[in-house]
């Protein structure tokens, strides 16, 4: 794959630690499990707000849940100075889920110099496939990135 | 395109009003400016907890609002005793944007018997274009749905 | 998955015979090297034709594999009486190609009574990874079809 | 858009030209009607082996002309010494087609400098709506190419 060396443990605990203190993964209530080596696996707690009027997690909140799995898996891909941002993402949705967690396993698949691409599946707690999703992104020069 | 004739007047007043009493969109801060004729017009007022690390409104969000927009766009072409859950979603992320308000517009293209297709463009408040998405539903029976 | 019983061996043998026989299989050079079990494997033989005015192989010809593979291997789950409808199509392409022999490998992934859903990867003949692509499809009656 | 100036008309004409010569083109049957200003019209006048075991036109030949007129509409908006390569491609099938023409209209909705973004539409000879299509696009520079 000729991918780039990728950020080393020192900084994925920084980045860790700076997701959790992050005012959108706050609300969202995203939690990130392990990040590094191409692969990020975060997880929702589902509270009665994700659901959706039939009853059912709303398909946006799984579109985010994949859409950060795979962005931080490419992101443990690139090297200091450089991050990613979502041109396209894809997702199938397989199943649906009434209660519970939502685990999100992203892995990134290809990183180029101007592209990325990975892939992520969505999982309850029983460990049901209920979505897949792809993405495309791009990576862009940022001085000072890590 | 034999869409079947949609939701009246009477049902989509009643639609509007079980949304805006929406637990998920409460916690979103999406709002609904108009839904009929097979076009549905959302939009979300951002705040702080919507943006990302990079300052920008994360794409979960978009995801999210294009995904509510088409969704009701094709309900408002169902009749009376179904319902639609979206099987695939397809966003492309064109520019980011950093203040106000997002602005979704879903249309319904196609309603068949089994299957429905739509697309989306979100905006900003200047009427830039921000997103453009895509989507396939499923068309169910809900017995007592309107 | 609860996926239905598929095609037993009888009807595979059947179905890759008259795949062989096909005017579209053969104008465009595909061959069938296995199908069964929610898995499909075929190839093209990289023709001249084949290569885009920059001397790389069409990103359509990829596409046309890879929604075959998916296409056949969903075939594959169903039983008999049914087929199938591709209703959508994302392909990732990340690799080019100039010369030899394209694999695709497609994977069904779901199968329910109305929608099936399965993956496909295309590589080259040195097993390099060209492009990764998702489907949807619709499951119709078909009465007398195997 | 800030989209770059373009090709000019004298360019255009070498590049239908050399299109017309192609031998993918040639092979496929593509023919180009028109290309200019982000927006490029093929057309594919369709014989017995684009059509599939069911008597309808094979959804690859669909994406591949989908694929070839976005990426044409793109390449209009690309100033000299620039060129083109579809990253990812997302097509949905609407309506299937049993006989005479597929018209394709690309459009270019967006052209960065490291990506562009397009979509198109088919057609039948009646003007039926039978697949929409959307892709992303790598821009690379092409010493020398127009």
């Amino acid at each position: 794959m000729d991918d780039p060396p990728g950020l080393d443990q020192r900084y994925l605990e920084e980045l860790q630690d700076r997701l959790a203190r992050s005012a959108f993964h706050t609300w969202v209530g995203l939690f990130v499990e392990s990040v590094g080596d191409g692969e990020a696996r975060l997880g929702i707690e589902l509270q009665p707000h994700h659901f959706n009027q039939q009853g059912i997690v709303h398909g946006g909140l799984i579109s985010m849940l994949a859409d950060t799995a795979i962005g931080l898996a490419l992101r443990s891909r690139l090297g200091p100075g450089l991050t990613h941002r979502t041109a396209q993402l894809n997702v199938h949705f397989l199943r649906h889920s009434e209660r519970g967690r939502l685990v999100g396993i992203g892995r990134a698949l290809h990183s180029g110099k101007r592209m990325g691409y990975g892939e992520a599946e969505v999982r309850d707690d029983d460990g049901e496939l209920l979505a897949r999703a792809s993405g495309t992104f791009i990576i862009l020069a940022a001085p000072g990135a890590f």
